[in-house]
């Protein structure tokens, strides 16, 4: 069995961290709703508006995280997990818990004091996964959105 | 009556927009819930960690909101409104919409396609505003944190 190993991601990865997305988004049943560009993705990268953690398998990205700064008026420096995901075949082996381990020490390491993050009301696996990792799960608030 | 302004906050507002933070803390019964200092204010908004535009009435700063620049993995560049406050006394007057439009504004001008927020479930006159404002409101999200 090879092993999957975990490193920070790169620009030469977004192509592929892209795909992933719109393999997640096509699975939800919401293939058309990434407008998002490779390019809005790149440029976004450059300028350090998100970082990324890749699980690489045979020179296959097979999981990452995808978070970026944010502040929190009540305790400060804040990092936000904006997306995680493994694919499907490579459940079940520890993958996204190294992700999200290494997501929590890169937080810690830019000198957040906090992490947020939200999951499906449905998605009890996902929620689960966060409550063994010591999450708390808060179910008050509702999300507000405006498109520019 | 004299007429509030609305304009761009700076380093000199951050002890005053501090203050409104904690006092909504308090009048949310959460006093000790404000662990971030002044310190962690300043040097976050000195690393465009967040920006702030206030409204302004005989130099006084009656309202405020702090926001921050985020990434949708699905749509591109998104601007995330953290906090947003109007001192009971200066409700009703149009102080609030015009800080919410401004900043929408800013926003827009600096390339975002999305904003995004929190409202509390049982807060229904906050739900009314930003539908009156033509905001979307999704109940089927949930909250993960962790402290680090």
């Amino acid at each position: 069995m090879t092993q999957y190993s975990i490193r920070t991601g790169t620009t030469a990865d977004l192509p592929k961290i892209f795909q992933l997305i719109v393999e997640l988004a096509v699975f939800e049943n919401e293939p058309n709703a990434v407008t998002a560009t490779l390019g809005d993705y790149v440029s976004a990268f450059e300028d350090s508006r998100f970082f990324t953690i890749v699980a690489e398998l045979d020179e296959n990205i097979i999981g990452m995280v995808l978070y970026y700064n944010t502040f929190s008026t009540w305790k400060g420096k804040m990092m936000y997990l904006e997306d995680f995901y493994v694919q499907d075949t490579h459940r079940g082996q520890g993958v996204g818990r190294a992700l999200f381990q290494a997501f929590l020490n890169d937080a810690k390491a830019r000198g957040c004091v906090l992490t947020k993050w939200q999951v499906l009301d449905w998605n009890v696996g996902a929620q689960k996964f966060y409550q063994r990792e010591g999450a708390t799960i808060e179910k008050e608030w509702w999300n507000g959105k405006i498109y520019l």
